[in-house]
C-alpha cells in the first residue's frame, strides 16, 4: 500500500543546520526526505537549541575543517555514493566553501555517468531585501551556482544572483534568463513570489520555475497558491527537501513513460542535469510537475499549522490576562508594570514561535500522498 | 487514513549520538519517533561520519558543557515541556552526568503532576560480556537508574546493573527482581536474550520484560521471536525509540478502555510511572503490549534488511573475484598479493557494514502498522 508513495531508491547528502527543538534546516529536510523513502546522510553544519527566529538560542557551529573531515570519513568507507545532494544554510563563507568543495567533487566523480548525480543548492542569503548572512557569503554562492543543477532562491536571493531588480513578472522573467545565461544553471525555482499580476487574486503567492533549453533560454512556469497569513520558519527548507524527492520522481516517471519511444539517450535520467528536450513545454517539465506536488504537501501542512497557532496564541493570551490581573491586584508601580509588559511580550513571542513550528510529523500523509490543486501555468 | 497510526501528541527529548550516514542512535530513533507522530527534540551527543562498527570514522563529540547549554537554551524559551525522554549512547561519564541532570530536573518538575513525564533510559555500556564504554560510566548509570521509569538493558547490561550472573531463565528472573528492588525502577525490558529454555526453538531469541507491583515484585513476561542470522547495528536504538511510542500508546489506550469503570486515579496516564494495578497479569501489561508491537515492526525491517545484505555481499564478492583476476594477470608478488587480500577484506567489511544499515526508510508502513505475530507469555 504505502510503498507506492516511495520514490526510486535515492541516496541523498543533506548539508544544513540542526536544531534540537523545532523544524528548520536539516531537522525538517531529513524527515521530509526519509518519509518519502530516501536514504539520507545528514551532515549538520550547526547544532542550536532552536532556530534564531526565537531571538535567543544556545549551541555551536561546526567548523569548515570539521565539515571536510566528516566528508572524508564518508569517502574512506565508500559512503560517498550519493545520487543527490541538498545544501542549505551554511554558517559563514569558509564553511560554505567547504560544502562547495564537496558538491564539486561529487559532480566531477559523476562526470562519466551523466545524470547520475544532481545537486540542489538553496542559496540561503536573506529575505525581504535584507541579508542575514555575512556579505562575504554572497560571492561564494555566486561561484557555486555554476556547479549546481537546481537552485532555489527566494525573490531577494534571485535579485542578488541575477543583479536584476525584480519589481514585476517581466523583470522576474528577466532575472531567470540572466541566471540561466550567466551561471549555466539548468533549473531554477524562485520561491514565495509576491508581485502584482493579473492572474494573481488578492492574498496569493506564487513560485516561478524554469528549466533552460539547449541554448540557455528560460522556459518559465508559475504556480499560484493562496497565501496563509502567518509567519512560519522552515518553509524554504521543507520546500527544498521535497523538491529533491519530487524532481527525482518526476524525471524517473518521465523516462519510464517515454520507454515506448526508445529515446536515443535512454531517457532523462541518463542525461546531464536531467534537462528536457527543447520541445517540452514549460508546464510539462518535470520541474513543474515536481513543484505542483511539493506545493500541495506544503499548503496542507501550513494550513494545519496555522490553525494550531491561532488556538495556542488565544490560550496564551488568556493566561496573560490572568497574570496581568494578579499584578494589578498587587498594586504594581508603573516601572514594574512596564517590565512586566515587556516580559509578557517576550513570552508571547516565544509561545508564538513554538506554535509556528511546522506540524509535519502529525501530517505525514500530506507529505506522502499530496493532492495537487494548484497547477503550473506558462509565465 | 494514516492518521490512525498516530500516537497521542507526545513531545520527546531524545539524547543520543548522530551519524551522518547510516542508522544508529538518534539517526534511527528520531525518524522512528517522528514517523509515529512524536514531536522530537533531538539533542545529539556526537556527530560522527558513520557508526564505529565500520572500524573507522571521523567527527567529534559534544562536551558535557555543551549538552547542558543546549538544555538551558530550550528552557529559556519554554521548550522544555517534554512528555517523555529517551536517553541513549552518551560518550563518557561527564557527559552522561550532564544528561542525567536533565532527566532528574524534568522528573522533579513533573512531581506535582504524576504520570506527566516518563524517562526511558537505555543504559548503553556493552554487549556479549564486553564493556564498550569507559569503566567510570558504569557507576553513573547505576546512580541514574533510580530516577528512570523504564530501562532497556541487554543481557550483559542487566548483569552489570543487577550484579546477578545470568545463565538461564531463572537467574534472569532473579536479575529482574534485584533491579526492581534495588533501584525501584518500575519497568524493565531485557533485550536480545539468548538462553536455553524449553519454549525456545533453535535459533530464536527473546525479550523479557517486567513491570513491578506495588511491593516491588517482578511481573515478568517474555516474547520469543525468530533470530535472524545477521549482524545489525542500531537495533537496540530502534527498539528503544519504538518502545517510547508504543508504551505511551498502550498506556493511553488502557486508560481509555477503563473509562467506563471510572477509576479513582483517572486511569494509568495520571499515575506515577504508569504502573498498572497489582491485579493486572504480566501478559496484559501495557509494557507487554508495547513490546509486542515493537518486535513486530523490528522483525519485518530486519528481515527486509537481511535480504538486501545477502544480495549486496554477493555482488561485491563477484567484483572482488574480478579484481583478483586482474591482479593475478599482472603477476603480483606474494607480498602485494597479501596486501591486496587485506585491502579486499577491509573493503568487504565496509561493504557489509553499509549493507547492514537498517532499511527503515523503505519500510515505513512496517513501523506504522505492525502486524503482531509474537505474543507475550508469562515467564
Amino acid at each position: 500500500m504505502g510503498e507506492g508513495a516511495l520514490v526510486p531508491e535515492t541516496r541523498v547528502l543533506a548539508v544544513a543546520s540542526h536544531v534540537v527543538s523545532g523544524y528548520v534546516g536539516n531537522k525538517i529536510a531529513v524527515f521530509s526526505l526519509q518519509s518519502l523513502g530516501c536514504d539520507v546522510a545528514a551532515l549538520n553544519t550547526v547544532q542550536f537549541s532552536n532556530h534564531t527566529g526565537y531571538r535567543q538560542w544556545t549551541g555551536s557551529r561546526v567548523s569548515a575543517q570539521e565539515i571536510t573531515d566528516l566528508y572524508q570519513g564518508l569517502k574512506q568507507s565508500y559512503l560517498d555514493d550519493f545520487d543527490m545532494m541538498l545544501s542549505g544554510y551554511v554558517p559563514g563563507a569558509q564553511a560554505l566553501e567547504a560544502v562547495g568543495q564537496i558538491g564539486q567533487e561529487l559532480k566531477r566523480k559523476a562526470k562519466s555517468k551523466p545524470g547520475s548525480f544532481f545537486w540542489v543548492l538553496d542559496p540561503v542569503m536573506g529575505d525581504n531585501g535584507k541579508l542575514y548572512v555575512a556579505p562575504d557569503v554572497v560571492p561564494v554562492y555566486k561561484s557555486l551556482v555554476h556547479h549546481a543543477d537546481l537552485v532555489l532562491p527566494n525573490q531577494f536571493e534571485a535579485e542578488l544572483l541575477s543583479e536584476v531588480p525584480i519589481t514585476d513578472m517581466t523583470s522576474l522573467g528577466r532575472a531567470l534568463q540572466v541566471m540561466h545565461e550567466r551561471y549555466g544553471i539548468p533549473h531554477i525555482v524562485i520561491t514565495s513570489v509576491s508581485l502584482p499580476h493579473p492572474d494573481h487574486p488578492v492574498s496569493s503567492l506564487s513560485v516561478v520555475g524554469s528549466t533552460m533549453t539547449s541554448d540557455r533560454r528560460a522556459r518559465a512556469f508559475k504556480i499560484v497558491f493562496p497565501a496563509i497569513d502567518c509567519y512560519f520558519s522552515g518553509t524554504g527548507d521543507m520546500f527544498a527537501a521535497l523538491m529533491v524527492v519530487r524532481m527525482r520522481e518526476a524525471v524517473h516517471s518521465s523516462s519510464n513513460s517515454n520507454h515506448g519511444h526508445q529515446q536515443q539517450d535512454g531517457g532523462l535520467t541518463g542525461r546531464e542535469a536531467w534537462v528536457s528536450d527543447d520541445s517540452v513545454d514549460a508546464v510539462d517539465l518535470p520541474l513543474a510537475k515536481a513543484a505542483e506536488k511539493v506545493l500541495a504537501s506544503m499548503h496542507e501542512v501550513l494550513t494545519q499549522t496555522a490553525e494550531k497557532i491561532a488556538e495556542t496564541v488565544k490560550k496564551a493570551r488568556a493566561e496573560a490576562t490572568d497574570n496581568a490581573a494578579v499584578v494589578d491586584g498587587e498594586g504594581a508601580t508603573s516601572a514594574t508594570a512596564e517590565e512586566a509588559a515587556k516580559a509578557e511580550e517576550k513570552r508571547m513571542h516565544l509561545v508564538r514561535s513554538k506554535a509556528a513550528e511546522l506540524r509535519l510529523v502529525r501530517h505525514l500523509d500530506n507529505l506522502r500522498f499530496p493532492k495537487v490543486e494548484f497547477r503550473a501555468m506558462r509565465l
